[in-house]
């Protein structure tokens, strides 16, 4: 899934991503990639372990500058969502606490209402090996919990922002879910089709292989449905004439 | 987003996840542990550059040793997928290609229902640089695209395995979008609620917060919004009783 544009477009007004104590700065870097990958750019730090700037993050985040750049660094975790209106704790389920859980599907389609009301939003990571102390968590409105594989769950920090960033990007993305890319050619008008049909059927008739009269009107329609669902272009319609003419022309060699 | 349970449960019959020609051992096993994250353990390797079997490739895994166990070698793309009924392509929008396109959510659904029916199915992913060939992408039935950041849409290996994965874990799961975790406790009755606001509101006039007549009913009301919103617990529901007796008593004392 190679991308080659490098133009950092990046819809502003997406939710804050907020490291707490995350301790490799390659995480950070890999982190920050993923957020822009999903349009989000606001990334702030809470006492990372190894320190800021980080040579590492920069490396890791693989060309995503402008987050690694705009990285603003807390000494605390209030500090970091002070300016927040509604903050989310992405976690497993919450133990010994009473809290709302969340998909990610369902905490992005609430972030995108959030935000196109002008609220600021944010979403906090925990450190690498244990995740978000509780204390953290309670200063949370909700907990954004992955539904994944319950006896193998455990995501690295750069997949749970990437999963987060994903549902947030796709909360307000307009691709069709399923299409047809035809490039510098077109759908086949079904004129083109019906006269690929005609001389086809007429070549198998000369042929032979549509001897069976009784037969032949389900056969037929059989062949025409085989190549309807096939969705042809116009350029694969000439193709097929190609294909057929050509095949005929073998077989009035070979007699 | 840790989690503690280590038992590799994993529900059968997902899609193959086909690596052609992937370049590091390491990605091969964050593409592993990405699989198992989402339930999937069918993978299959086409002539990967640094050898197979690979100790970087089981490190990387983080515990998804049996989907490296696992881990099929095959010569050619055509011969890894043979047993296949349908095969996906990740990659951009193809190129020069007359193809379907799918995001990941709705090629997930077509996923379900085709293993619903007994198919076997697969996805293809390239190489990390350079991502699938054209010859590749032919042999598959349609390509999924995800719609990400287009100034930005470049991802590693482990991510876009880890989001063809996701949407086909999502589009089987059943866990509520959203729902109030309460743990040891329950939700407090309508009763235990009423009895509550009825004590504080005996406070409130006592202390003479209440004391404008004419505004209290709305004054009233707005204190009773503010706490059923909270969808409060029955333990929170004593708390809070205990708190506004404390307060109370405290008033008292300092009179």
């Amino acid at each position: 899934m190679a991308g080659t544009d490098r133009k950092q477009h990046a819809p502003s007004g997406g939710p804050a991503i907020i490291l707490v104590e995350p301790q490799l700065g390659e995480n950070i870097g890999t982190a920050a990639r993923a957020m822009l990958n999903c349009g989000l750019t606001d990334l702030r730090l809470v006492k990372p372990r190894d320190g800021w700037p980080s040579e590492k993050a920069r490396s890791a985040a693989s060309g995503a500058d402008k987050v690694i750049e705009g990285a603003r660094l807390y000494d605390s975790t209030a500090a970091a969502i002070a300016d927040l209106a509604r903050v989310y704790a992405t976690t497993a389920r919450p133990r010994g606490m009473i809290k709302r859980v969340a998909t990610p599907r369902r905490a992005a389609s609430e972030m995108r209402k959030a935000t196109s009301l002008g609220q600021k939003i944010g979403v906090l990571f925990g450190r690498e090996r244990t995740g978000l102390e509780n204390d953290d968590i309670a200063l949370a409105d909700a907990v954004i919990a992955v539904p994944l594989n319950p006896g193998f769950a455990s995501l690295n920090l750069a997949q749970a922002v990437l999963l987060v960033g994903y549902e947030w990007f796709q909360a307000a993305d307009k691709t069709p879910a399923n299409q047809l890319v035809v490039n510098e050619t077109r759908p086949a008008t079904k004129a083109e089709l019906l006269n690929f049909f005609l001389q086809l059927e007429k070549r198998l008739v000369d042929s032979g292989f549509l001897r069976n009269v009784e037969k032949r009107p389900s056969m037929v329609r059989n062949i025409r449905n085989l190549f309807q669902r096939a969705g042809l272009t116009h350029q694969e319609v000439r193709t097929l004439h190609g294909i057929v003419s050509d095949l005929s022309a073998l077989r009035e060699r070979r007699k």
